[in-house]
């Protein structure tokens, strides 16, 4: 069942891929190639960092998945087109809420701390689309105000925290469940973090630090 | 023979990185570091995703190569830029088709499945080129039409297939000719693919998906 | 003291991530991932490139200093804004300097070659940096002409050339310090190389290699 929806999360992933890569003209192959990067980066990148072996090359099917999901949607797109568009966004929360808690137990299953494993869970469901945004020329996930990663945050926090005082799976569900309901609250009523807790400054004279461009 | 092309494609990479960097008034540093990126990007990357040692710490000809060819293009690119474009630009397709079946063998010598290794290929050979363009702010090599990474695509399933049939050292120079040709009639006739191979979108309402910007 | 020192470096380095990153109305969980990735980004490309432990996976200091630095210059930005904006540079030479020298030494110590040390002296201490940029959409550092890069460039150099003629402390504190003052006399009078020894390039016939875009 998790192991189907892990399928889920990874084809919605690379979907999301391949619907923002449609905004320049791109051929097929380009395509296919924004969305195995989508799909498969913030696992990727989160193996690395571990130092265990990349997921997609231990087990194949995640790669395939992401592959024929990418091709699909290339050869589908009329038909995704009149598709609810929050479908899409629901399928994607749940593929998010589902892989960060995954990497979250795999980073306490190594002995990381639970700090390190919340992190990890950041990076796993979020790597891959700001790669995405890097790759397509466009302003990553992270410069929008959405309640993307804060969900993650506060739903992984959550996880660690209770685990440890119950060690039951039915905390794993809930956790994943929290992710998802924040996230498809804020799906529905394109919900942001309060003003309070945003910041934007428009003074020129910190430009200096760290080797920035003038 | 093989070893030399490799150093080959290697210098031309950098050159190309350096070239890149030109755009913007950059130091000589600046444009070195954005050369060795681009010529040593693609094999790292594949070498930390496949676990093994980084080759340019394993040998560091390689290094030097992208080092030194970085700082002769800065130095003489006045000549350089009286050569024919289209010269770098086939042995550029040279290292590409090198590299990519390098790649491959490389993966299939570890074990991995036939399309983990086209996959290898193609990180392989176009990773340096997207950091370049990351890295000076430009639309990544992803973003354009041309035939740049079909090719390496293409070349690499045949090999993938035929040297399952006929595993000889003849089928590895037909798919390095087999990506160069493809490569060199694609800069010779500016070819990229038919339109029904391609796909833009124009309607805003896919931006809901994963986090995106509105 | 270098172990208090490098936690300063971090502190900065996820202090100028999130200054960065208010130059968009970005939410505080979004911050702090900027933050973070600034802080730690240039250290563990060199773990991962050198496939040692990455160093905020083994002591979690560096994680908790950034978190934490990230979060106090979000909640105390209008203290920080005051503060002379030298001070901020100031700090960030200090962190470079110290990090670069630290890379060199892990890498001289893991048995590489000089030449291989210099460049993860250079990742460590500006990949953070670039990867900042990258996702807060920015020119990313390299494209700036100030001495950024190359104070660590030419300290690091200086560094291997020395200790291996002379192989005491006193050589890293020379070199820390060396690396310092260049990048403070760049902070104080905005140095940038002399003219001949950048590049720009305005035509436009070099747009054929390696697949850039037209």
């Amino acid at each position: 069942m998790e192991y189907l929806l892990a399928q889920v999360g990874i084809a919605v992933f690379a979907m999301s891929g391949v619907l923002s890569a449609t905004r320049q003209r791109l051929d097929i192959f380009s395509i296919v190639v924004v969305g195995l990067l989508t799909a498969v980066g913030g696992g990727t990148l989160r193996d690395v960092i571990l130092d265990v072996p990349v997921f997609w090359l231990v087990d194949l099917t995640a790669f395939w998945v992401a592959l024929g999901a990418s091709f699909l949607t290339f050869i589908g797109i009329r038909f995704i087109l009149r598709l609810p568009p929050r479908m899409l966004s629901y399928l994607d929360a749940m593929g998010v809420a589902l892989f960060s808690i995954q990497a979250i137990d795999q980073a306490l299953a190594l002995g990381y701390p639970a700090a390190v494993a919340v992190v990890m869970g950041l990076v796993t469901s979020i790597a891959g689309g700001i790669v995405r945004d890097v790759v397509t020329n466009r302003p990553t996930l992270l410069l929008s105000r959405e309640f993307y990663a804060t969900p993650i945050l506060l739903g992984g926090i959550l996880y660690v925290l209770l685990i440890q005082l119950v060690p039951s799976p039915v905390i794993r569900l809930i956790a994943m469940g929290a992710i998802f309901v924040m996230r498809a609250i804020a799906i529905r009523w394109r919900l942001c973090l309060p003003l309070q807790l945003t910041l934007k400054i428009d003074q020129l004279d910190l430009t200096e630090l760290n080797g920035e461009k003038r």
